[in-house]
């Protein structure tokens, strides 16, 4: 048995103990009445970080929620390590449909069941607990620091403005995040990508009032209506982006790369039951997990004018308004794209009509190359703890937060995800395998030692 | 001089002072408060038929407003103009805009002030005051039968049950009615035209649920997305509606009432400047008249879904809405162009989502032919007292009740109306020509005798 194996089983208990110490505490990061917990949450971590053998770890006071930060420098000839995480934690409500107090750790079938148990608490814990294994067993290979931060749920508003007055301080090779899920408990994976964003309002003004519909209905043009052509103007019947230029930057992804995507489980007839749909649309000669992975959307996120009201009320209206959202993969510049986008649509105004495009938030796409020494690391951790070769993940969701670090910091996150789709965060009955837990301890202490030979 | 002018002229200050008291009772259907009125109001109606000569007259309760009724037969055999008109008026809010007192009428620079001094005891009064006129000298050519409502402004709820149940009662070869606009007060027209209407509400359901736009986006069918392109696909690049048989009843209209139609003057430049728009958009093929006449409109009147607050929340809805309504044209049915467009969404609905259409309320087109001896009366009673040919105009706009009559009495309805656009009906210092007033009654007068010798 391995030195640290060893330690892990000898301390297994008591590394738990310390987890349902830190989930007690109800960080809540959208509720001002959590405010001192949030603080009691960031010094407990501190105190966490120095038992484990940080040279040194403060509170760091922001704007908004403190920033735990802390590091051991063994070497600075080494490799750095940068852990991010962070300790708050989404509400509670419903509470009814909890079955156990959201706030009171306990462990039934295999599993924590608390807020935070998974996000991010569990997680991120498994960092401080491989750094404690390997400090306490003399085998700690890079230089550790740590930045956990009390604002993750509510957009990490005070983080990114911390990292860029901060940069000399985290300086590091490589971030290394648990806030993920994998495929499934036997099938590992990595998430290599992020999708971007750009999200625009549109306004659509024909008649400088609203008319009546029986006296000029059929000369005037109606900006509802047209505010449907343009937008269905901008899909082919490929389900492709008719938007000259859109795909210009769009990421290539290799064939290898496509191959390791589709390796990961998926069932469409499964699929299609969970969203209620007889079938699915998406862009042609490409997979449901490219699409949403390594595709950009174009999605209406909200849309409106005229009568809304019950009934049949008879109105040419003025003003028509959509909500368009974009996902954004990786080399699309989102700021590009909003400018693209907001250009197409002037543009191509028919003249009877005026549009206004207005970009209202962007964030850009991240991935991580799978040929990358960190992520090789990463997977051969993988290869040692599970036996087998973890799938890289893209996801079609957005943390803006790891495409600021790259941007700020010029590093790479590496995402090692040990969460499930089924440990429900965000929702009532938030649970975390305990199995999942060691041997995320297990597999971050792998990656140490593969990354302290690779980089 | 006519016998009937001297009579119009010795008795015109009375004709004034006597629809001023009819103005005086604010006779509001909207308003509960005006319970009261409405009889009031009846009563001094069917008092005033009795002393212009009818041989009987009586105000007779419906379930809302009473109807007043009144007749005066000189022989079977002679054709019988059944005359339609509205004692009714519309909420006088806001006041303060007003200059005068809504309900105390004013003369000045040659117009009555008032609310109702058109629209519609001022027109409908020149009737009874037509009728007045025959009957007191002796040149009454028909018989004539009047019918006026007091719910035309909130539906003609009750007097569309009562028209069923005393069909015999109202027995007439004509229907004639001054409740419309002529073009200006040298271009006189006849309104030979009223478009229908279809509404229905549209649901689009996508997944079952409101969707994570990164996680989902691409792969599932937006509502939003695919009700735009629903919409998009009814209508091609010229404008013109592309679902099947739409136009397959439409009235062929000849060529010389296209012709006549198009003499109505129209400048637009000004129209669209009133509007406030750079271009018009309609069918090809057709004037801007004709657009809003004769051919029928597909104008969306409400469109709602997703997120439509401040900002930018990301969604992918679970369901879209619309609320369409197609402006129909004479021969269209619209209980068949419900069914039509109804099965045409359903039928079309991509395999990714399911659509539901709910057909929410109708009404038949009207139109009245140019060679109806009726019209060709109407037509000559303009040429002697305007000295011109008045211009047919068919109306955007629908009056439910016109069609109304047709179905159940079988008889067109003449509208020969003495308004102007700038008269403010339904707004503030609503106004009605002091000498349209009189004008009215003589063209109204002329009407029966050419009726008398052409029906």
């Amino acid at each position: 048995m391995k030195t640290t194996d060893k330690y892990i089983d000898e301390n297994k208990d008591r590394f738990l103990e310390e987890l349902f110490e830190l989930i007690r505490i109800p960080s809540i990061s959208s509720e001002s009445a959590h405010k001192q917990d949030m603080i009691r949450c960031a010094e407990l971590w501190r105190d966490n970080l120095l038992k484990a053998g940080a040279d040194k770890a403060e509170v760091m006071p922001t704007e908004g929620n403190p920033i735990v930060y802390g590091e051991k420098i063994i070497n600075k000839k080494k490799p750095t390590v940068l852990v991010y995480g962070h300790y708050d934690v989404m509400p509670v409500d419903p509470i009814e449909l909890w079955n156990t107090d959201p706030f009171e750790p306990v462990i039934k079938d295999g599993k924590i069941w608390a807020r935070g148990a998974d996000d991010d608490k569990g997680q991120s814990f498994m960092h401080a607990k491989a750094f404690e294994t390997m400090v306490k067993t003399d085998t700690l290979p890079c230089n550790v620091k740590f930045m956990l931060e009390g604002e993750e749920e509510i957009g990490s508003g005070s983080l990114a403005k911390w990292i860029v007055k901060n940069k000399k301080l985290v300086k590091a090779d490589v971030i290394l995040v648990s806030d993920t899920s994998m495929i499934a408990a036997d099938v590992p994976s990595i998430t290599t990508g992020l999708r971007g964003l750009a999200y625009w309002e549109i306004e659509i003004t024909g008649p400088k009032a609203d008319l009546h519909s029986g006296l000029f209905g059929g000369s005037v043009a109606n900006p509802l209506n047209v505010l449907c052509e343009m937008i269905a103007e901008c899909m082919d019947r490929n389900n492709r982006i008719t938007i000259p230029h859109f795909y210009h930057d769009v990421e290539k992804c290799s064939k290898r790369e496509r191959e390791l995507l589709n390796m990961a489980p998926y069932d469409e007839e499964e699929y299609k039951k969970s969203l209620g749909v007889k079938a699915l649309r998406g862009e042609k000669g490409y997979t449901k997990i490219e699409q949403v992975g390594i595709r950009p959307s174009f999605d209406l996120c909200g849309m409106w004018g005229g009568y809304t009201g019950e009934g049949s009320k008879t109105v040419l209206p003025s003003k028509a308004y959509a909500k368009l959202s974009c996902r954004l993969v990786p080399h699309q510049d989102h700021e590009k794209i909003a400018k693209l986008v907001q250009r197409h649509f002037e543009k191509n105004a028919p003249d009877y009509v005026s549009v206004k495009v207005t970009p209202l938030h962007g964030g850009e796409a991240y991935v991580c190359p799978i040929d990358l020494p960190a992520y090789k690391a990463a997977e051969a951790a993988y290869m040692n703890t599970y036996g087998k070769q973890p799938i890289p993940m893209r996801s079609g969701g957005s943390i803006p937060i790891i495409s600021t670090f790259e941007e700020v910091l010029g590093i790479k996150s590496i995402l090692m995800g040990f969460g499930l789709g089924e440990d429900a965060i965000h929702s009532p009955n938030e649970n975390y395998r305990v199995d999942h837990f060691y041997k995320g301890i297990e597999t971050i202490i792998a990656f140490y030692q593969h990354y302290a030979e690779m980089a």
